[in-house]
């Protein structure tokens, strides 16, 4: 007496439906239930991004999902303008977005920079580990599964615009997050017209491209400065990445201090002293970890016998965050002055310039265009003109997009206590001076 | 035992509510309660969009209480962000605001090109006309007012951020109608976070001027880019340019019938006579028009003798309306081509080309930048930078928005039996030879 | 080069897309472009109900295309649900859905009163006329249709589910016009949890009747009450009610003065003319009325002779309508009194009560349960219980839907003239008096 | 250079503003950035809901905001409508509202099953506690501050209605909860049209409570029947019971190992530790606890030699939860042989009942109307009438509300493993034998 249809109500996309009378929605319900997807439910989709917007507490969890089925809407719309769509195409193509996330770590931007790991490895090397159930269920389905998606999230795959929906600036996990992060944040900016865009793709017969008609540009164009607006406003605000630097900083001390034997809770054996003490993880034990250990650690590390450590965990979980001085318009020897002034200023008060002055640099590239290399498909390539349709990179077209270019904020991050000499350097600066 | 509060349930804003107890509310209360108000309500704010977009049926009535509502909101939030606002100043803000669009006729955008005569024009002369309940309003509160709100209205006006909340290029108006228009039309590029603006809003000490803080400029760009896709989706929709073309070709038909007596429907002495034989019309006579009229006329020109207007009145009621073709590609000789091919099809076919072959010219500045004149305050001023913050004007600190740029669209209008012929010849063109 | 996909895009449902390579899409674009549903475009959904909610200007045509998208989207959601569903007979169904309202007229509520005459019975007429192009589009897609979809309308039809999505307490003309008229209005009453209600819905298959899982009987709860609070709140709003009974006066003392030969402005042979001296109309006559002729005809009415027709105009145009005074509470003994003194200072003040005295009286029944009738599969049927579910009637389910009983409202309307008259008369009565 | 204006984005609400400028919006800043307050961060406002909603992750610190702003809302509502407000009442009103839930532990409505205690005593007993800086900031401001707040969430506060804003069945910390929970889930049931009904709110004179005007009513109904469907749909939802009955069985499991030595995973001094031997903690150690506590216990607890801990720990994890099986509808004696049958089949399968066969009850009081005691000021007064407005209990005025009645719900919860002997069971209980 299973329920043949399950129902996923969700904040963004209503409701999801899956049939478990079809074949290729009951795998995803399988890879759904399997232990390593349902730990995605501890894992926050924006890791700090709540201590500058309350609301942003959703997990990758519900956001992989999204981008399921945002992979399924894509698929359907396709099919509606004549696409033809081999059932095992659309089946590998929504398997794959559904597992993207699957090798994300706890609060992953960060740990990556402190572990010198990144997620796509990680989700690439679980796809292919027996141990994990992810990898049995799909193999049980067909031996060549666990290889076709790991080629398919990493661009090699044929046909191209599959691919292209998994991974390009034009995919289905942008799709979902913009929507997701937007709706959470409550910052308006991320929102875009997902069924519009839908309603244009096409694929170019002669290249097996993804492609949008000329009645989806505006609505590409809307997409394009969702996602921009998203990064300036919150991916990269000023409070959230204080905690993350904060956050690297306390990790970064408490390597040290087991490397010195000088660290006192310690859970040996476990996932977390295997990362501490810098030892390669298995892929069940890298599987353990989540949001909840981090925490824990870092609750734990209030009451270690080194002060820094325990300083900035108290700071970290009382939300007691550094503050942040953007010097992106300042010259690197203005900058150089201005760390060697709150240095200065840091170790007067007894904090550890190498713990409490940190360096912040954040950089996007809000659209890939000419000027960028397209190994991976990454150019969006729209239809112009209704007469004469033609095939133009998007950013030939829109002079809006053309105006997206690459940037780069640079950050000073401090406590409190070095915040009044460090705005008085500054302010120092004349304007004439200010690099810009 | 008149209702103290008056509450406007509103599609965009929620409850829009006024206070008999608050003069300047009783004020507002009764200059919306005035026949020349209440006309509004019968002349749609998006004229023919309505053929293109089937919900954009709303009216200028409900624009207007709309614009009026974000202007409380812009003054509420200026007020919180320390600019001080003497009582009569909000008082007259909010009543341009609402009485902005006063002087619309029934199909404003058509009947202007007509009848050679501007709504702004007619706002300000209405204003001041004493036979309108609303001047008598406006002076038995306070004998300049209708002068004092002329002068708001033109721009001629101090503090000049009310001016320019009343018109400029972020006024209240373009506040509630994008938010207006992308609700009614389901096309959600007109979205924006209105909130975040009006907390991004303050004034420049120095010069009076309407600034946006540097925590705005994201939200602003967001607008310019909903008006501007508002343009280019709704406002210029190649069906309803269509449907206005065919509005003025009856209009202008129905003129020169009048003028050699060949005019079957006439009711002598009203103002749509006066209208169809060029004299000039009073405040009241111009006031007792709306869109009732103009529908009740192309009604009866069904059954007209003349056959080219009885067909466009069947063709319009009966929305068969006119193929657009854009041509603004082409070279003008190019267009000259087309156009005298589709002459010979419509005349072979026995259509009159001069009502049945329409140039159509819809061009739109999305930004009043740095090449264009600003006599009218019209360019947006933001703040860059939060350590020295300076005042610049949005296009040097906005890519996308510099790439804004004006431009125009050409179409040529004509029925479906000259289609197949202006298709064939447009394909003709090697693409080589295309103009761009 | 005729485009292949139609998109309509829709305040309510996003996106409606029909497709011209389907035969039934096809079908359903030929009627929407028939002169008929044309004609819906100049016909408000709600008539007067703008004076109370400025937003409600939406037409019934805009209202048509959503019953025919929620009666695609119920449809999609049965066969998903396992329903056999003949193509012939979605299409006959998504064509009434489409046509339901093809016989109303301007203002519609008003005028049947007025004309005694039912929108019901127009549709049925009109769609078996021979010189109606909607009948000629059915016929030639099959001569059985227009009879096929007069019986589903009726309710004569099998399978029965789909005759009750047609018209029936859960049916897609309620489930479009409460999404459509909260939007509009502004009142969020009118929300309901549609794509839920559609996930429930199944197929009854001993009796073939619609009937809702256990799952969705909570969203049908909703529903019935968005319903309730729709009628409560917008349908019967004191304002909409005043300004229809002002409407129906003014025709009827127009049809009086008609039959006098006392009213100035005629148009002879004018479908309005026959209309106003109780001639019968032809379906082409029918079919040529809509809103702007009756605006027209009050417009012009603003200039009769008599005091009495001119007068109300005049007020109706300007929105200075009747007061309403809620006597529901009130016995008959008490209520003749009420009216004996409003009359009394009516005629002191010059106005003949005939006219400016009217009584209205709203009544509905939110929910048609066992103390109903249920000739036309009137009761909402839901299954109770997961273990042995059984199929009970709503209100035997839900104790607050057996709490919504029928009501009705009396009111009486008359000039503010006689306000201050009919307010003192009704504090006067002490509450012990008062009928309930 | 600390900023002057503080500005919350929120999922729900939009913007959140606080002005430093002011006092009392300096005080609740104060109070936000308290250890306290922060931690609520780490607390799920809806516990386990997200096994059965994955959206709903948010944490009771994004809620309390809310409550805060929806209160600040409400007083400057009332204040429209002419009621006096003292600062000092606003202020007190508006900490409370903050504060009300600074007493939850994390998994609050499992963690008092097992503790037997109630969050309320805990919320008193901090705001009393002088060691919380919540407690320090508040007596800095006032020393009778702690005291007001606690008596003004127990109900024992002048004037009346700003108990009721904080405590009652209308008040501020539904009118958030039902909107963010509703949002979160995906599951619109839970909105209402908060706007009309703080439009609606007023204070009777005579009593000084909290009333709705007649024009709220519906607003009101609409609010009470969201909450009803929010806790049958989501509240109540079987796989979030059935996930809070395992943890239950867990803590106790693992509270019962702990007496007999046999708990491998101990910290011992902690927190926890002093939890899990049912010792009492003080403020602080209560204060210390959050989610990733137990999410880390529980992690830890998959390798307990305890084979039922760390089997209950690993299905909870991945979430393979008890199924449920409603048997509110079976007699006691019914019940008692059913779940003689499962027990039986759980045996038999290695599993032992106390902590795999869980029985759950649910109940609510959707609303407490006649019926029920009024010490807390629970009932919701309204007007009736226009002309004579008397105050009614809203049951007497609402048939709807009058049929809201109490309910409880009866499970059985279990291993998939004695499903289908639970299923058959039941199945064969002839229809005719059922409770009711």
């Amino acid at each position: 007496m299973a329920l043949a249809t399950r129902r996923y109500s969700d904040p963004v996309h209503g409701i999801i439906t899956l049939d478990r009378g079809d074949p290729a929605d009951g795998l995803l319900m399988a890879l759904i239930d399997a232990p390593e997807m349902q730990r995605l439910r501890r894992i926050r989709q924006l890791g700090l991004a709540c201590v500058a917007f309350q609301g942003a507490e959703h997990s990758r969890f519900a956001h992989s999902l999204g981008v399921m089925h945002t992979m399924t809407l894509a698929l359907n719309a396709l099919r509606r303008s004549g696409v033809a769509l081999a059932p095992e195409t659309c089946l590998q193509a929504r398997a794959a977005a559904l597992l993207h996330d699957l090798g994300h770590g706890p609060f992953s931007h960060v740990m990556e920079k402190v572990l010198h790991q990144r997620h796509e490895d990680w989700t690439a090397r679980l796809l292919g580990a027996p141990e994990t159930t992810v990898h049995a269920i799909l193999v049980a389905y067909d031996p060549e599964l666990p290889r076709r998606l790991a080629a398919l999230m990493a661009g090699e795959f044929q046909p191209r615009f599959v691919a292209q929906l998994v991974s390009s600036q034009l995919d289905c996990d942008r799709f979902d997050y913009l929507l997701r992060d937007s709706l959470m944040t409550g910052v308006s900016y991320g929102r875009y017209d997902l069924p519009w865009i839908l309603n244009a793709l096409a694929v170019d017969a002669a290249s097996g491209r993804l492609i949008a008609r000329a009645r989806g540009v505006l609505a590409v164009e809307e997409y394009l400065f969702a996602r921009y607006h998203m990064f300036r406003r919150v991916y990269f605000h000023h409070a959230l990445r204080a905690a993350e630097n904060m956050l690297v900083a306390m990790f970064r001390r408490a390597v040290t201090l087991a490397a010195e034997g000088a660290l006192a809770f310690r859970l040996p054996e476990s996932a977390m002293d295997k990362l501490l003490t810098t030892r390669p993880l298995t892929p069940l034990e890298y599987l353990s970890l989540d949001d909840a250990d981090v925490l824990f650690y870092i609750k734990q590390w209030q009451r270690e016998p080194d002060p820094t450590l325990s300083d900035l965990a108290r700071r970290f979980l009382e939300r007691r965050l550094f503050k942040s001085l953007e010097v992106s318009d300042l010259s690197p020897d203005q900058i150089a002055d201005l760390r060697a002034r709150i240095s200065g200023a840091l170790v007067a008060r007894g904090f550890d310039p190498e713990s409490y002055l940190l360096e912040d640099s954040a950089g996007d590239v809000p659209y890939f265009g000419p000027y960028a290399p397209d190994a991976l498909d990454r150019h969006i390539i729209v239809e112009e003109g209704r007469t004469h349709p033609r095939l133009r990179e998007i950013s030939e077209v829109s002079a809006a997009v053309a105006g997206l270019r690459p940037y780069r904020l640079h950050r000073l991050c401090f406590p409190e206590a070095a915040r009044d000499v460090a705005y008085e350097a500054v302010r120092r600066l004349a304007p004439a001076e200010l690099g810009r």
